[in-house]
This record gives structure tokens, C-alpha cells and sequence, in this order.
């Protein structure tokens, strides 16, 4: 205990008293920790932890060790079908809740698939299929308690976008439905495949800013798309761009377009919108916005019905069928040409919805605080898919705004998906000749209201403060959108984000440390401007793992910041220096080039007389400095656990001028 | 100073009394240190930063500052020049050595320069040519000392399996030469524009691991070519995979292999391989290999012209064209489908051309210590190929053995590749005509010895002892080159490389520290076994920056070792967990999907009553969290400056039973 306090004293004697007298008082520092080597892996066992850790980092099976095969299986099934477990502690107040918000999110929904079939150059029907059978599904295999299922916006309008380009809707309706159908089913093996091989970490590369972009410019590119319900236009682009949709517009001015049309879309567009605003204002009246759609709906129905505006120009839906969806696996091309393109669109589309919908998870998870499995999550949304493909639906997913209702109007779990379902089964059957007269501006109105939302302003302006390049991977994704298509956006979205990870292997920091007064930290001097400099060591931290790609300029950063230093040294005619500690705490790993570049260093300090140590190498980099022999070639003595233990040891056996 | 005393006290009380009594000394402790915010850039300044670390990290302006505008006029020169600067001290003594080491590497490259060219399936003075133009303009321009000029084997190959692609040399040797000067131009443009931009750092995305199988890979390619001459061979295989070369080989063995050229080729190429394994042993030799290939072309032309065994099927090289460079100008396709064939190929070779002329440059500028601009080397390369392509020359570069056999020789400056420019004129102008019964089996015998020294199986040993995914990457691009191409060598050495960096950015390592005894240093438990971790906290550290890509793994990942952390109190029934500590010492930047993960976090630990604190967070991690005022939510008071400083902060605060 005495030696400890002796130890103490010295070591903050030499904190205050300078550095010149600290070599009596380190000679009493004896507590230099060895740096520790990790214990020595077999090769499987390495390759089996980086297996285990890219796929199942989240121990899936965490819950089967350990129990009797009987017990597995139950567990195995609750996991497939979640609804097992939670049935069990199901009550009638929870399914209070559940129904309240079932019937909201229905009254929300109806409208809006409608809206959402008509992006997708599906008939009305199509939309409200797909909030039909998927939903069914999702409730029984989905983990989260707040997705409400459904066709969405983006989905919908990618989907729409990409079938266009190969067959034109109004040319041939029978084999564009019959894309849709296998694009689709492709896009649910793709998500079902995506969850059952644990591949899901690939839609965390679409970063947050990208789709915050990416949204915002789809939420534009459907506005723009719905001006032609909006004010009644008959000939329109089919192309999604800003430039092709304006100048059919203002083409379209020119021979008119119908007022009867837009006046009943715009009144009523601003009855969404004030609904909006007011259940943005006052929580408890969420049910506003979502019950406004509908009201619009009975409304417009309604007075079309009595005035007969539809002879006067003003477009309505005319049809839709009745009756449940219909059986569509003969419509699925499994051969042709067609399967190839159904493939990619598939794929693409649902790996679109997939980002929509765990996003969307996650966020609720979150505020509830419950597990979410991403990737069981991904395989309940491609069951729910492949078996919609199947029953006439399109790729639906969890959609924003619905989520959110349902999420506000109290829903526990997701029985409120199977009242939504039950409530669209009744409109099938029952209501849908009704909507004959139902105007297409106001079907326009309500995407538009649903849409604007996905404009997240806020969401920008936090982007832009916390990082630039954030910003401009998100206004890359919102200018690819709206200048040119939905895929280009996501193509740059995707570049841009990459693009990024490597700019900053490439290009990492380094600094130059010194002793914060009376601690034993050492931190940037540039942003502790008290962090003193200690004489004859230079302490160099390099910001990140060395790799091959910014091997050779973090070695030639570390030797310009020497000679910068021998430099100003040699002006002031002060001590030179005589140790390099480079503090390795952030550098995570190594390999062979950075390996390489740490020998070019050490001869280069060689050459000028300068020794080098390292401070704080994590434990795999000291697995690889031994590797490569490299600690026998700087000295195992060089290798320190701290910084201030390589300044402790260095200081006193350097010979400084007073 | 007595309150240090009696601080320092507690402190250490702490350690040894343990944690329940450390309520009360560490109230005294007050000396915890505020952490530093980064001082407010503009936002051109941040651009500014970032620019000049990509382009300009290496500052070649520095020498300009200040200085009057004729100095300043002078020093460009010198910067293009180098000549003008190292000429002024240049001695008759450097000399000496230039003179022996050029002569050295003229008996060298000479008879390789005639096997290159046939591996480019150009007629043998094409390579004697690219050794005479480009060398010279090197020495004027290039600032490396040792680096010898001329073809090289590997981009020899490369460009020959290129251009073989689009045109045949036998049918239309007219095109294809022209094809490969249009080649050369680009790839001479390619590499000083790669220079002039700066944009010298894209050669680093090659890692070391990479080029080694590569180089491995090409090695195999080159020798098995070699067989054509060294077996006696007339109809080849044009591809370069091994399954095609070997089939060819086979099928010739029916039809006969020539004997006598076998037994010359395979006597020669014993004999060059023994000098070569004595170069190896005794340093002081190493003329011996240096000179083994020219007694080998003067020995077996001279017993060619006297036995004339060329009349029993030995294939000699028969003619080559004398005298020196024709102008090339009017031959290279400046328009045409062949300008945008010849751009292609000509950026592929000038890369590669580039990726091993800088490897070289650095390996000895680091060995002798001097600094190289890469930016400015890749200037005179491309400078040199230019001229190179516009008089007759093909792509040129630093070659391995020969830059060697430079530095052996006792090269001083680029006075050697002036040196070994003449005795090329000298060959070119006299000495031609003599080589005209060398038989084309020394050639390969030749060309299969230099190559052979590119296969190190050390530097793979020692990738495959640091780093399996480096050695993976190796091996793709050894087998792909070796079983495929060229080019699908080099692309999947680049699609692995990359794979790697977003692999470790993807899933990060996390890790539990505890606190060493007797020290105020935390690390991870499992390394170091006597870290004790601190009742009622746990500390983790990430090691990556939070990008969206690893983002939400990181969060599910610290809120697993939480729970694994509560469960296994539990069972101990020791007191729960009421801080997590996050180390962030590591986390070198943070994007906002990062921040959003963090608030999820936050969110999380809120519900299960665990207060977040951070420690450390590097400066521009702390911008950020300001930026989105992260810190207001967590709370100013719960970011730290060290881990020592949260748990001597938050340890009293806690009621843990005794």
C-alpha cells in the first residue's frame, strides 16, 4: 500500500512539478500493464464467429438451448407464427383497442388503396385486394404489434414505373396484370429468401438520410403524377420525371383543363389537409385525419350522384368489382420472357418495401421497447406476398401513415390488421358499387394528403446540420427522383452512401495529442488548447482502422506531422524529438498493407533517429503485429497499454537539454 | 495542492475498498474534465479541408510559400523537372555508380525486352524501342532514384490479351500495332491526368494482398505462355487460362515436341535460375543473375549459327527491324471504332501500369528514405507513355527485377535509365541484326526466370498468418487470373478488397471493459482476465464509427450484452444495472443514422430504468450530437471525457445493496 501512495505522489509530482525532473519519479512507476494478446483462435472458430456474427448476430436460437425436443418444436412454431404466443395472453381489453384502431386504419386505407392501384396502373379493385389477404398473413406471422399492412405510395409507384416500361397498361391490361402478379411473387422470395438466409444487414445499407431523400422525392413525383386527376386532364406523360409531367400540364392548359374538376378536388384536398393539421395540433384527435378521407369520399360520392358533374367533364371511377379477390397463381409467368423482367422488378420492388416496412418496425419497436427480428420479420412479409401474388394482390408492405394511426389509436397487437382486413372484405363484398360515382380528383387529394407527409423537412434541415454528406446523399436520392426516375434515385442513393464509407477509410483523421493538466489523458491539442505537449515525444492518434486503402497516407500523414513539428521545434531551438507514440485506441484493425506501411514508417523513423512506440493497440492488432513479427522488430518493450505509460517510460531515458 | 492529495487519495481508496464506500471520497473528486467541442468551420472551410486532405494531402505546395515569383518560377520547374534540382549536386562519383548499375540493367532488360514484346504479340524491336524513349524521359521527369524504365511482363500480358481481343496480330498485325499505340496514348493520358488531378490515392482501393495474387496469378500466365517457345510449340492457344493452355500443350505433345528445343531451353533455363539462386545467396554477386540472360542469348545464338539447328525445327526470332524508334503520330487511332477500344484498354493497362511502377517507387523511397510524390510520378509516367505511344514505344513502366537490380547495383539517380537508354541505342543501332539465330526458346527460358521471382510465396504466408480475408482476396485474384483472365483477375481482386472495408464498417466489434487493477484504464474483459468490471455498470465500447450501415446492429448489439449482462446478475442475484457506460474512444464519426440509433438507444435504456452515459466521444462526434441535440436529451452531465471520469461520476450516484 505504501509503494502505491509513493507511486501516486510521483506520478503527480511529475504532473506538476514538469517533465524536465520526472525521470527520478518514473523510476518509481513499476504499474505498466503488459498489453494483452486475444487467446488463440482456430481458424473454423474464427470463420464460425465472423458467420455468426454477420447473420445471426441477434442469437436467434438463444431460446431453444437447453430444452426438450417437445418444447422446441413449440418454440419453433410460435416463432414461425408469432400469433401463437401472444394468442395466449390475448384479452378483450387488449381487443378493445385492436378494433378501435382496425376501424380507423380501414376508414384511412380504403381511400387510399384506390389512389394507390391507379399509381400503380392497376384497376381500383387491385388496391383494395392487396389490404385484403396480406394483412390475414401478416397477422399471424408478423412480429410487430403497430404495422398496419397495405399497399403504399412509393411501392406502388416503383412497381408502376418499372411494369411500364415493359408493357403499357392500356394497350395490354391482361399481360401487364400478369407482371404485376409475378413481380410480386418475386418480390415476396425475394424478402422470404432475404429473411430465411439472415441476409438482412442488406438493407442497412440504404442509409437514413438516402431514404429520407428518397421518400421526399417519390412523395413530389406522386403529387406531380396525381395533377392529372387533379384537374381533370386526359392526355398525360407517362413518364414520372418533373420536366414531362409539367409540360403535359401546361400542354394540357392550353386545351383546357376542367374546373368543375379541380374546384371539387381542391376544396376537398384542403379539407384533408386541415383534418391533417388538426390531428398534428391535438394528439387525442387522431382520428380526424384519418377518418377525413372518407368522409371526402361519402361527400364527393354523394354529390356527384345527385349533380351529375360526370357530364361535365369531371372524371369518376366508374367500376370497380365486387366480390373478393380472385385465385391469379395460372396468371404468374413461371417461363417466357416476361420471367426475367418479373424477376428484377420483383426484386427490386421488394427490397423497396422491405426498407419501408422494417424501418417503419423498428421505429415502433423502439417506442414500445419490444424485439424486433428483422429478419423474421422479412420472412412473414414475403409469405404475405408470395401468397398475395397468388390471391390478385400487388406488393404491399407497412405503410407510414397507416403504421401511425394504428400505432395512435391504440392498437396492442396485430389483430387490428385482421379487423382492417374484415372491414375491406365488407367493402368488397357490399360497398364497392357505390364508388361508381366517386370522383378521381378526389381519389388524387387523398395521395396527395397521404404523400405530403413523406416530405420530412424537418428531418433535412437535421440532416444538413449533423453531416454535409449526409445532405448530399439525400439530395442526390431527391434530384435522381424527381429530375429522373425512382430508380436512378435509389441507383445514386445507393452510390452516394457507399461512396461515403469509403471517402472516410480512405481519408481518416490523425491528430496530435497532449496531457490534459493534472489527469493522465491525453487528447487533440487543437481542441483542448490546454493539453500540454510533452518535450521530445511527439503523440500522433490515428482516427481509424488501417487498411490498404489509407495505409499509405496515414504513414505519410504521420511523417509530415513529425517533420512539421521538427520543423517548429528547430525555429523555437527546443529539444528535438525523440519518440513517435502513436495512439492506436481508435485503430480497430490492421491489415497487411497497413502492416507494411507500419514497417515503411519505422524505417523512416529509423532513418532520422526517432524511435517509435505504440500506445493501445486493440487486442487484433496486437494478434497481427505478432503475426508479422513486427513486435520484434520495434521491440516488445515499444508496445504500451496507455499513452501514459509510454510517456512515463519514455521520458526518463530521453537526454533533453534543460 | 493538498486537495490533489487528499483527491488522488480517494481515488485509490475507491480501487482497493471497492465500490459501496466510494460515495464519499469521490466527492471530492472535482477534477473531471469538461469535453472539447471542435471549434465552428464554415462550410466552405469543411469543403476546403476535405479537399485538400483527398488531393492534397501531401501539402507539394509547401515549398512555394512565400517565396518570390522568379524562386517560385524556378521551384516549378523543379517540380517537373527533378533533373534540375539533384543535377546541380550531381558527382562524378554518383556517376560511377550510375554508369555500372545502367550498364547492369541494360544486360538485363535487353533480352527481356524481346520476350515482353512477343508476350504483347509484337514484333521483338517494340520492346527495345519502349526501352530506349521512355527511360530517357524519365530521368528528366521522374523523381524515384531507382526505379528502372521499360516493359514489364504483367502489363506486357495484360495488353496483349486485351488487344488480342479485338483484333488478331497474325491477320492484321498493321491494326493491331496501331491499336496497341493507341493503347499506349491513353494509357500515358490516364496516368497523368490520374496524376495531375491528384488523383493518385484511387491506386491505393489495390490492396497488397491483392497485387500479390495478382502478380502471382499473371506469373503463372506468363510462364505457362511460355511453354509455346520453350516446348517448340507451332499452333497455340491464343486464351491464357490454364485449362486452355494446358489442353493446347497436350495436344501438341501428339504431334511431337521438339526435342532440341526443349533440351536448349530447359539447359538455358536452368542455368539463368542457378545464377539467380546465387544473386539470392550472396548479395554481393547480384550481377550474376543480372547478366545470366545476355551470356545466355550470345552462348545459344553463337551455337545456333554453328550447329543451324533452326533447320531442325529450333524456332529462332529470325529478324529484327534495326536502327532506332520510327515516329509513330500518324498510327495512332484518334477517331474510329478503335479510339474508344484503344481508351479502354489503355486505361486498364495505364492503371496497372501504375499500380506497380508506385509500389516499386515507395518500396524504395522508403528503403533509402526520401520522398516521393506519387501524384508527380504518375505525371512523368504518363508523360513518358505519351511520348512512348508517338514514337513506336508500347505501355512502359518500373519494372520489379530490373528496379532490383538497379537499387543492387548501386544506382544514385535516373542517371542509370540514361545509361541503359544508350546501350539500348548502341543494340538497336549495331547489334540487331546478330540477334537473329537467337532461338525463341532462351527467349522463354528467359522471360520464365524473371517472372518467377513475382510469385512470393513469403508475402502470401505472411497475409495468410495476419489476415484470412486478405489472404481470400489473394487467392481470387490468383485463381482468377490463372483459371480465367487478366481482367476478371484484377476485378475480383477489387470486388473482394472492397467487400472487406464494408464488411468491418457492416459489423463492428463490441466489447465489455472492466477497470485494471491499480490503474484508471478499462478494457475488454476477455482479454485482459483481472479487468474487474464495476457493480451497477456496465461499460462497452464500439469499435467502428456509427455509420447506416452498422448503425442498428450496434444499438441491438450493446442492448444484447445489457440484457446477457442482467440475466447473468440475476442468476447471481447481484445488484441490476443502472448505468451503461458506451466507450467511444473508437467511434471516430457518427452519421445520422448513427444519432437516430443512439436515440433509439437512449429510448430503450429509459424503459428499463438504465441511464446511457458516454465516454469519450471523439470531437466531431460531439459536433454531431450537439448538432442534434442529442446532448440535451441524454443529458450534458452524462458525456465524459474518460471512462475512469463517468464511473468516478456515476458509481456514488447509484443505491446498490450492500
Amino acid at each position: 500500500m505504501s509503494k502505491r501512495v509513493t507511486d501516486e505522489l510521483g506520478n503527480m509530482e511529475m504532473d506538476v512539478i514538469s517533465v524536465s525532473s520526472s525521470r527520478r519519479s518514473s523510476e518509481n512507476s513499476t504499474y505498466v500493464h503488459k498489453v494483452g494478446k486475444p487467446p488463440k483462435k482456430t481458424l473454423l472458430k474464427e470463420i464460425g464467429c465472423i458467420v455468426k456474427e454477420t447473420f445471426f448476430s441477434d442469437d436467434p436460437l438463444r431460446n431453444f438451448k437447453d430444452q426438450p425436443r417437445s418444447r422446441k418444436f413449440v418454440l419453433g412454431l410460435q416463432a414461425v407464427f408469432p400469433i401463437l404466443e401472444w394468442g395466449r395472453h390475448y384479452s378483450l381489453s387488449k381487443f378493445k383497442g385492436d378494433f378501435i384502431a382496425g376501424l380507423t386504419i380501414a376508414s384511412l386505407c380504403i381511400p387510399q388503396d384506390i389512389g394507390y392501384a391507379k399509381l400503380a396502373y392497376l384497376p381500383p379493385q387491385y388496391g383494395l385486394y392487396s389490404s385484403f389477404i396480406p394483412p390475414l398473413i401478416y397477422a399471424f406471422m408478423g412480429s410487430s404489434r403497430d404495422i398496419a399492412i397495405g399497399p403504399v405510395a412509393v411501392v406502388s409507384l416503383l412497381l408502376g414505373t418499372l411494369l411500364h416500361n415493359e408493357i403499357d397498361p392500356s394497350k395490354n391490361p391482361v399481360d401487364y396484370r400478369r407482371l404485376a402478379f409475378t413481380a410480386t411473387f418475386f418480390a415476396g422470395v425475394t424478402q422470404a429468401t432475404i429473411g430465411f438466409f439472415r441476409l438482412g444487414f442488406l438493407i442497412d445499407f440504404l442509409s437514413h438520410a438516402a431514404i429520407v431523400g428518397f421518400m421526399a422525392g417519390a412523395a413530389v413525383t406522386v403529387s406531380l403524377q396525381q395533377l392529372k386527376g387533379l384537374l381533370g386532364i386526359k392526355i398525360f406523360t407517362k413518364k414520372t420525371d418533373i420536366v414531362s409531367v409539367m409540360r403535359s400540364v401546361f400542354y394540357a392548359a392550353h386545351h383546357g383543363w376542367n374546373w368543375q374538376t379541380i374546384l371539387i378536388g381542391l376544396s376537398f384536398l384542403a379539407f384533408i389537409l386541415v383534418a391533417k393539421y388538426i390531428g398534428k395540433k391535438k394528439k387525442k384527435l387522431f382520428w380526424v385525419p384519418a377518418i377525413a378521407p372518407m368522409i371526402s369520399i361519402v361527400l364527393s360520392t354523394f354529390f356527384m350522384y345527385i349533380t351529375r358533374a360526370d357530364k361535365h367533364g369531371v372524371q369518376i371511377v366508374k367500376h370497380i368489382r365486387s366480390g373478393i379477390n380472385p385465385p391469379s397463381v395460372d396468371e404468374i409467368f413461371f417461363s417466357g420472357e416476361y420471367l426475367a423482367k418479373g424477376l428484377r422488378i420483383g426484386v427490386l420492388a421488394g427490397m423497396m418495401a422491405l426498407t419501408e416496412a422494417v424501418a417503419i418496425g423498428r421505429t415502433f419497436a423502439s417506442m414500445k421497447d419490444y424485439q424486433l427480428d428483422g429478419n423474421k420479420e422479412m420472412v412473414a412479409l414475403g409469405t404475405m406476398n408470395i401468397v398475395g401474388s397468388m390471391t390478385s394482390c400487388y406488393v404491399a408492405t407497412g405503410g407510414f401513415s397507416r403504421s401511425a394511426v394504428n400505432y395512435m389509436a391504440g392498437c396492442h397487437t396485430t389483430v387490428s390488421n385482421i379487423v382492417m382486413s374484415g372491414v375491406v372484405l365488407l367493402t368488397l363484398e357490399l360497398i364497392t358499387p357505390l364508388f361508381k360515382y366517386t370522383p378521381n380528383a378526389i381519389l388524387a387529394s387523398i395521395v396527395i394528403s397521404a404523400v405530403i407527409s413523406l416530405i420530412d423537412i424537418e428531418a433535412m434541415t437535421l440532416i444538413w446540420k449533423i453531416d454535409k454528406f449526409d445532405f448530399v446523399a439525400c439530395m442526390g436520392a431527391f434530384f435522381g427522383v424527381v429530375f429522373s426516375s425512382v430508380e436512378i434515385g435509389l441507383l445514386i442513393a445507393v452510390l452516394i452512401s457507399f461512396v461515403k464509407i469509403l471517402f472516410q477509410v480512405t481519408r481518416p483523421r490523425t491528430s496530435v495529442l497532449g496531457k490534459l493538466p493534472r489527469t493522465t489523458v491525453y487528447r487533440n491539442i487543437r481542441i483542448y488548447p490546454d493539453a500540454a505537449k510533452v518535450p521530445g515525444i511527439l503523440i500522433v492518434r490515428v482516427d481509424s482502422a488501417i487498411y490498404f486503402s489509407n495505409s499509405n497516407y496515414i504513414k505519410e500523414r504521420i511523417l509530415r506531422r513529425l517533420m512539421d513539428e521538427e520543423e517548429k521545434l528547430k525555429e523555437n531551438s527546443q529539444p528535438r524529438i525523440q519518440y513517435l507514440v502513436v495512439e492506436m485506441s481508435p485503430v480497430t484493425d490492421i491489415d497487411t498493407s497497413g502492416i507494411h506501411a507500419m514497417e515503411e514508417l519505422l524505417r523512416s523513423l529509423e532513418k532520422r533517429d526517432v524511435k517509435l512506440v505504440l500506445a493501445n493497440p486493440a487486442p487484433v492488432v496486437v494478434d497481427k503485429l505478432h503475426a508479422s513479427k513486427f513486435h520484434e522488430m520495434i521491440g516488445e518493450d515499444k508496445i504500451f497499454l496507455t499513452v501514459e505509460d509510454a510517456v512515463k517510460t519514455c521520458a526518463p531515458k530521453m537526454d533533453l537539454e534543460p
